[in-house]
């Protein structure tokens, strides 16, 4: 594949992803991490506006003015950018308008391709891959939007991937000694991912399947979300103070428990894989079944012998730089070293990763209560 | 004109009301104080559904069991609702459903109207001006959202009535003595301005015209915000915490004072009457000018020899209720009863109300803090 | 009693007040709305130094430079103050070197006295009215302090007052007229009291006397605090998010409802005037029992014929100002025009407030969730 | 030393650290996360009262039974407790009672030290290594105590120890290779420092020396605090939030920097080692000088050749469980194990740390916004 043909496939697929939403889906952002599809689309574009087309397109002319100052994120060498938790206020530009952006910076990365593909190859991957991980928000942002509204409405009735099962069973043992870590392969990867070293691991087991349902099921029935010895203290808080008693998008309807998928509200699958939990529950959980969370060596170590790409995996391994890492220069160094606080490893991939994004040594991270992302809890000893 | 016609000029003034909006415009809750225009379309749908449809024609069939749910705004009667806070983040039903379920509820209401006109008439007034307090309400809440967006997107370039100048000048004159306060012309009126009954009021002046937006920045340019003597103590709080200086609206562009209105970002217009200050800002400019705001009461006896209907004026009455006042039985009876507390009373009407919808009985109240009405000043000494 | 007696006799009762109190009492500042038993001893005496030995005694020396800032309340015009939320946390100067304050300032406070008794004495009254409010809210405040203290600890064992009973019963009927408003009598009086005003009152009958516990316990045990339709819309926001179900200080133990009193925990005295509850709940009480409160107008014309005194009454009339208040020049102007907003008047006085402290024109004010005053409920109809 | 002796000196320890406070400095809570005096006190003998005399001594009475409830800190085991923002606003039971409980505990103790000194050994070591942790925690929270009145209160006018200097200077280098973490010698360790395990080290060099206030001045004076491109988001965020701008205790007076200190308000010691700032500000130094923070384990294989116990240092590691940690049973399992979530490692000790209280393995762990210990910063590359 070209890297032209590259370049259509990611971008079309997003729009994809879009297809089944009205006008009005792309607008709120109810919560402060969740943010509009409008968004996400116009961010995704921005950055390659941003970064590559005003840099290296001789005489290119932005699309609009505004919209570096909208559709910016986090990125503060760029300049002032809106409030995060504003950004579900903007109705204009419209939706019609953010896809008007989008042909138009294809329009002109494609012209660009022609010029500077090889020159330009590392920075047009590393905004493609952006663009994916984006993809992945956008699902799960969408739910969100249509999870919290009181009419559950369906994204789709053909969705059948949000019910995974497990292929494998039983514990792969790895023996104790001096391992590898990072990424090494060839491809695109990610700043935090780098540089390869040594750690020592100690024997341990792990889990070739992701908890079920059902093995859920068992720690609610079992009082799991009442009994404080189970939780971390910061976990406890979070469960009394919001009142949490079951995962994410959880419903109990006369008696009997359902969840929303992007099918719409239907009854649990039992054997399907659990999703939507917390740091704080994953770790709960494992303390019930008097086990641990592998942290995120153990895992990559075991990778080749398990089943996963399935939910992303809450390891016991704080988001913190590998040895030897390096930020880069600029606005791209703003990409992942400045979040390395307070935020825990997730491995793996989920259901809801585009297709060719994910690797066993890539580095997920999120906060110890933020459930809204598909991930899922390996268990290890 | 008949019942039948009013209720279509209402019903149609209020769609007239949201032509120039996108789909987009349609759907967010900025603050918690301003409804996103979908809603507004649909709850005052609702009303005529809830109270009148389902209560007094046979076997009317609700367009959709949810939207009792969905939009009912704060009757308790009526049962669990949407907090106010999350209105903006449902997307669906979309703004398309929202236009077919009007269109639904009147082709049933002028059923109705054939059968029980004049039976229902009182209702069905109280649902039209319900309505059009609504359209009001439309208004502002647009241009809250539109006003809000750093592009500050335009309205509607024609609109020429925000910058509305005075008519007259000078003070009335009026005498101590008993006075007779409270609606007892014919026509619609609120529970709220009944019943009427005697005050006595003592010797006042007031003035037959509004502060203008000169007026206003000879306050803010003589340290008005700055100075703590001229404020009520919870205004002086609000005016620090809130980094207040200037009106709503108001921003400063390279050293001159510009606004937005629904035109767009303009220069202020000096010679315009002031609007979008709290009851604080109001209170505060009076102290300057060694004056103070009228009473509601003095405010209703001077008000036929008053130039009014361009701004919400500020009294210094709390909304409280006259002697006699009743309580209507069930979900009506929450309409005005129930927030008589912690607001201050507005008299008059604003460029912003809908025609056929002020008399000089007519009590608007809003916390002393809120600004987004089309809301000015008139003194008294 | 001379001036000079009198200034004695009530700087004597501030301090009689605290002789139960262990030196840690009067340090914390439990809620904003709470001051520390040791900022009233020292801010009382800083009201004495500050406005009145700092300007008229010649070649005063303060106590110390640092107390100026550190017991200024809220007057602005006296410069910086400690934010009242932080008063708590201060723990130098301690209980002794206030006293010692205290002594200092009474010196010279009599050395004042011989010289300028006569050219002073309006001044020097306002000081001591001050000290007598400031002596209510020190016992209110103590009562706060060890009634949130889990071991509920006694202030003084021999307390009878607070159980109080009516000595009267029935309604009081008053006639359709004008009437006069606002202090008349000679002696002192607070600037919210002036001007003596007309006001027009409709036929109206008031209780002469107050709801008794075993009176609100109906309201309680009928199922008031779970039924929206008796409260205001703020108050039922107030009563669902603070979980309220019973007047502050009432605590369900095995099933019988006692009250913390200066006496430490008993049982409800059934026969006892209620006491400590907000105007939320008077005013739903009343509409329970299909009444209402009296205007303040309506109370202090039919004063003189009601057995009052025992607790500051609920009115339904806002905190506004009198036809021609006028505020006082400089510091002593913030004594109460500046809170003339969002708060309602109390009227008459209560088992706390200090001898000859009480007159039927008095005008108390809080918001209308406060309840640690002693406050009750007298109906209107 | 005989256990009985070291009981003695570690209890008469915390009772001397008092000595310079007056019964006020007992009582307040100014912040969440500082105690009362009083509280520690009380807290550190509970601990005794609750796991060894109620359990091992027979026929114990417990001093008062209100006090389990009141002093126990954050064992959910133990039951109900006083929410800890509460703290503050206990005056009773006053210092004397608690002064009182301190005195019978040890009586108790004593008799208990006869009988069962050796089989209760490791026991009321860890009661007593517990209480030398408050002894710190109490020196901090009295000087955020005093150090929050705008009156600066000296605590002790001849403490030295809060400038102290370095006494070393240059870089240590560390050889790649296993090495060996965690508690191995003789004595007592918390249950968070086991079990021994091994780690790969890559080559590192360390810093001998601590950061000084000269050195971080020139962080200062080069607009560090301005500029995000050393802070890590959240660190920004803090930083922008809060309006930090200089170290916890620091205030600038007439364009120079002066800090509070035990011994008062005074100018700042160029040479003396920064202390009092957050792992934000460590994080953003470090990256200001192109360095970086140690890892825990880096710090620990470096720490024979450092000169170390001036300040707790901030590693870049996160707190979490070494390989086969292993919570105890009960109460006492909830010491450590719960909080190893959301909190970076120190490690070192400090001036403040009690005599015989630290050793190379010891893990303390603190949020990264948390100033108020005397923590540092050492350098590694």
């Amino acid at each position: 594949m070209t890297l032209s043909d590259r370049y259509n496939s990611v971008r079309k697929h997003t729009e994809h992803l879009c297809s089944p939403l009205k006008t009005e889906d792309f607008v709120p952002q109810p919560v402060n991490f969740v943010s509009p599809p409008k968004w996400h689309l116009a961010h995704t574009t921005w950055f390659f506006e941003q970064f590559i087309l005003k840099e290296h397109l001789p005489d290119y002319t932005p699309f609009d003015k505004d919209f570096s100052f909208l559709f910016n994120s986090y990125y503060n060498f760029v300049g002032k950018r809106v409030f995060r938790a504003d950004r579900g206020n903007i109705t204009r530009p419209g939706v019609q308008e953010v896809f008007e952006y989008r042909a138009y910076v294809d329009m002109h990365m494609h012209i660009l391709l022609q010029l500077k593909s090889e020159e330009l190859k590392e920075l047009i991957e590393l905004g493609l891959n952006h663009e994916q991980q984006h993809q992945e928000l956008l699902l799960t942002d969408i739910k969100y939007i249509l999870g919290n509204n009181p009419i559950f409405p369906i994204y789709d009735e053909n969705i059948e991937w949000e019910n995974q099962k497990n292929a494998e069973s039983g514990f792969v043992k790895i023996e104790e000694g001096i391992y590898e870590i990072g990424f090494e392969e060839e491809g695109f990867s990610f700043d935090n991912e780098h540089g390869r070293h040594k750690v020592y691991l100690h024997d341990f087991e792990i889990s070739k399947s992701l908890v079920t349902n059902s093995d859920y099921l068992g720690f609610i029935n079992s009082g799991g979300y009442q009994d404080f010895s189970y939780w971390l203290d910061e976990g406890w808080s979070w469960v009394t103070e919001n009142k949490i008693e079951a995962p994410l998008y959880w419903h109990k309807i006369d008696g009997e428990w359902h969840s929303y998928t992007l099918k719409g509200l239907e009854k649990i699958d039992a054997d399907a894989i659990l999703t939507h939990i917390s740091f704080y529950e994953a770790s709960a959980y494992a303390a019930w079944k008097k086990m641990r969370l592998p942290t995120e060596f153990e895992w990559e170590i075991a990778a080749d012998k398990l089943d996963w790409g399935k939910r992303w995996e809450w390891t016991n391994s704080a988001y913190l730089p590998y040895p030897n890492f390096k930020k880069p220069e600029g606005a791209i160094g703003e990409y992942n070293g400045k979040f390395m606080i307070n935020q825990m490893v997730l491995r793996g991939s989920s259901c809801a990763t585009s297709p060719h994004h994910s690797r066993k040594s890539y580095r997920n991270f999120f906060h110890a209560d933020e459930r809204w992302q598909f991930n899922g809890i390996r268990l290890a000893k």
